[in-house]
């Protein structure tokens, strides 16, 4: 369960207590510039601290692995990504080397450690990763259960299809963006049942939507397939992706082509991933999948096929404090990241470096893990009461959505970082 | 309606006969490489040539355009597409001069020709756009009236937001790829009306979709949008587009979040982009849009709106001639490419340089304008007979897909060149 990376015991030499989400068993990627130093480079998380990989990288301490290649001296991880599942734990055993508290090369360095160590709160963070596809599933049965019992009924919903293969649809990469960036209410035609047209305006519906993604490392060629029992090996890691929605723009337009422009005002990802190999300790069951049985192509061989993560979401409208309104866990998704990966691309379309796969919304089996506010309010009719006195059906202007995720350890959390983002009053 | 890049009367020192799709009004733009020189840039068709944009570049013949930039030495067209419309211009004018018949400068320089024109038979061409995000629409009431009527009868053929909104969803856009590459029929899973279960295999039901696509050239910020009247200055130009489709895998997986698997084994666009000067003089009407006339944001000040493309469709067997099975026209298309756009960007959602935005299937009036095989045999009920014997319903391994598209002058054609593919056995 453990390898010498992710040992409970291991310390590295900059202090990290046990609340911190960014241990030496984690060693998260993201991308990151300094004052000193405006391009956007690879950093891994370690502490209050940011490793970066792009100055290790120029003093030649992936040389053995990486050859001449530069691949941390880029603003994107592509490239590294591309590189597969071998190179990166290489890569991974270096830097927990390096940064261990019994290895002195940078602990002693005080000149390696100015280029290379860069206080976190001193860093801008951006999008690390130039994301060719992404994809979102529809993968917790909850979260389905409940949206269809809300719009069909409790006797109809699941879909007919919905236990046979994981539901997803083609979403928009463009709008991807990190996290901290703040984003307008979208505007756009919606529909009241009652009236005879649509009209247009800022929406009245905006929601969150708790859900974590995976990136694909190496992928496929077109025409090629995944192969469950090797659909992990394409898995570089995870992060935290809220996938905003407007609800009463996505009931107007999305029969019968799924939703649209509901979806592609933004979708927020945290600023870490967090690599398939630290992420390994936290590997739990999937959901059983008995009745019915998957078909062959998508049938796993055990059920160890998720990862415990703990989930949570926030709310913090505009100068008060946030209030924790969602506690969620990564595990109780039905399908698990190889269905998704093994279906997606059984017609042969070709995955690449840096898509992003995400789950669809992470809802439990309780109210208060489901994860949405179309789910915890029950469409508005239960709204949820704030510490302010103020109560929330959907999301308000100045409102910040704030998801943190983390895997518990023995005295140490291995986590993402905060997945936050304000909605702005409409611009129309 | 014409300028002086678009003039019947112009000709170019290199012959073009009349039913050339390449004449000096066309100069669509396309990627390419040589046997003598792999690297892949950018190219014009011209007649049975193609102008090497990037020898003309290296020659300094867009210096004051362009100033530095080597837009044309690159593998895409996105830096050049990203520099709108009035370099577009300034580009175009300079390239029809030097095509010119009365102009010396390439016409009479040897050694400059040799670097700057290479037959179009001895060049590879390629995919010429990084396309970030591609967009699918559903926009041709004819299409989506049959669709609808086959499904849910005539009186609900068309949903109840068709005529409010220009229906569109996400696709893939790893798969997109150049004419003449083949595919493979695409395996998933499929249920039989009557059957408990579904089953995986072969998908039993490829069809083409004949459609068109247009690059968006330079974008918009996240949350900004694009105005209604602005909109065709954001368009770069068209490409031809088929938009293949697994009926049966559709049809089991697209409730509730639209197609997904039956759309991303491929879509094929052909070679050459045809930029929206060249399309100018063939503007023509859209159908009018009165019952109900769009809401203000999507309303276009005449009806100008639309490009006069006719549009053919081949079947060619393994080793037997080729049938054409449809006659359409991109103007029968209800929403413009304007309304697209701005309907896309509506709710902020950022576009960037090199997207494609595909209209769906075209289909016109008559039975022999369908644009695709579920409406030409109307669910295989009607199969289309072809010139070697054999019936066809859907398409069948070993068959060539041709489209093709042009606009009729006076004497001369503006082309695209053939969007084909031919469908390889599945692999599974």
């Amino acid at each position: 369960m453990f390898t010498k990376t992710t040992d409970p015991a291991l310390k590295s030499f900059i202090p990290v207590d046990s609340e911190n989400e960014f241990p030496i068993q984690n060693l998260p990627y993201g991308a990151f510039s300094t004052k000193e130093n405006a391009s956007v480079r690879i950093g891994v998380a370690i502490g209050d601290y940011v490793l970066d990989m792009a100055a290790l990288e120029s003093e030649g301490f992936f040389k053995d692995v990486l050859g001449d290649a530069l691949v941390f001296s880029q603003p994107v991880l592509n490239d590294f990504m591309d590189k597969g599942k071998e190179t990166r734990v290489k890569v991974r055993e270096i830097i927990s080397d390096l940064l261990n508290a019994e290895t002195s090369t940078l602990r002693d360095d005080e000149s390696l450690r100015a280029k290379c160590l860069h206080p976190m709160k001193d860093v801008t963070l951006h999008l690390p990763v130039r994301i060719g596809d992404y994809t979102d599933f529809y993968s917790s049965r909850e979260h389905a259960t409940n949206v269809g019992t809300m719009f069909r009924g409790k006797d109809n919903a699941l879909q007919p299809n919905w236990l046979h293969l994981p539901v997803g649809y083609h979403g928009r990469s463009s709008s991807v963006v990190i996290s901290g960036t703040d984003l307008h209410r979208p505007c756009g035609q919606t529909k009241a049942d009652d009236a005879d047209a649509p009209t247009f305006g800022p929406s009245r519906l905006v929601d969150f939507e708790l859900e974590m993604g995976f990136f694909v490392s190496s992928g496929n060629a077109l025409g090629d397939t995944i192969k469950i029992d090797q659909a992990e090996d394409h898995i570089f890691g995870l992060a935290l992706v809220n996938d905003w929605s407007a609800r009463d723009i996505q009931k107007w337009e999305y029969v019968p082509l799924g939703p649209f422009l509901a979806k592609n005002f933004g979708t927020t990802i945290s600023p870490w991933i967090i690599t398939m190999e630290a992420l390994e300790p936290f590997r739990t069951e999937s959901p059983a999948q008995e009745d019915p049985k998957p078909l062959p192509y998508l049938a796993h061989k055990n059920l160890s096929n998720t990862f415990d993560i703990n989930l949570e979401v926030y709310i913090k409208p505009n100068g008060s404090e946030a209030n924790k309104v969602c506690t969620s866990n990564f595990k109780y998704l039905y399908w698990s990241m190889g269905q998704q990966l093994t279906h997606h691309s059984v017609t042969g379309c070709n995955m690449r470096a840096g898509d992003l796969l995400a789950s669809g919304t992470i809802s439990g089996p309780t109210k208060d893990s489901f994860g949405s506010m179309l789910e915890l309010t029950w469409r508005g009719s239960e709204p949820i009461k704030l510490s302010n006195g103020e109560e929330r059906k959907f999301i308000k202007d100045g409102d910040e959505v704030i998801m943190r995720g983390w895997c518990q350890g023995k005295g140490y959390r291995v986590g993402f970082g905060a997945c936050s983002g304000k909605v702005l009053p409409a611009k129309c």
